[in-house]
């Protein structure tokens, strides 16, 4: 009997804890407190940009999701899987020349729940002969190695 | 000492119930047994297509979040608030030639979590003068009264 009461009585507690952990993983779906997962994934899409900066595509590509069920959209249609993402990559964007200096701005953040995210932003590109610029959504996943975009859905704005 | 008694064993029972729960959500996770979400996002998008088939635009914006919050990316930038998208609908279409017959496609289906998926697709447009087409990607959020796009990202394919 009281070997009963035991049991009963760390399910009592583990049952606070998990109601404990559901609040906290609630409250932290609030986009305001989550700074650090926007922090971690500025950082990815700052290291984007400083690889892209250097032309180091193979660099800018470690942001992606490293399997076959990546996807990219655009103007050419649906690239899929990394390899794919990074041969339109380097197809697009063949030289120092074409790739320019990157910059992304205005991103918004909007957290899905507490693994995946949804960015909005625009980039911009200069380069000797064009300015091209536009806008991206990119859906992110949290992997045990960090936030990883799983599909890019970019655009040229004229 | 009963009653307590009585609660510990109220509690194991929530704690069973809540472990379940958890349990079949993660099980839900799942993309294959998210039949049920597929169908009904399926349902919106038909809804959508016969909507926009019979020239009937405010039919058409039911399936988005109708929030200030809702987003929409394209080649003219982003679009803010059910207002504006359906502005930039009203503006980009604004007859019934302009609208031809709408059909979407190649649907792929991605979920994010209980409560939000990625849905990507093609568009096409038959008009009496083109036909125009694309890809798309839609970010979804289940409400209280069903899945509704949050944000959609449009980009033509020539």
């Amino acid at each position: 009997m009281l070997k009963r009461f035991r049991w009963l009585a760390l399910a009592a507690l583990m049952l606070l804890t998990a109601l404990l952990a559901g609040l906290r993983e609630s409250s932290a779906d609030s986009n305001d407190e989550r700074a650090g997962d926007r922090e971690a994934i500025t950082a990815v899409l700052s290291a984007q940009q400083a690889a892209w900066n250097r032309g180091d595509v193979d660099a800018f590509l470690v942001g992606y999701w490293q399997s076959p069920e990546l996807t990219f959209s655009g103007a050419t249609g649906i690239s899929r899987g990394w390899d794919g993402v990074l041969a339109r990559y380097k197809k697009s964007y063949p030289d120092r020349a074409a790739m320019g200096q990157l910059d992304f701005s205005d991103l918004e953040f909007r957290f899905l729940g507490p693994d995946a995210a949804l960015v909005l932003g625009k980039w911009h590109l200069k380069r000797e002969t064009d300015e091209p610029g536009g806008v991206f959504s990119l859906v992110w996943m949290r992997f045990p190695d960090g936030w990883k975009i799983i599909h890019d859905h970019t655009s040229t704005v004229r």
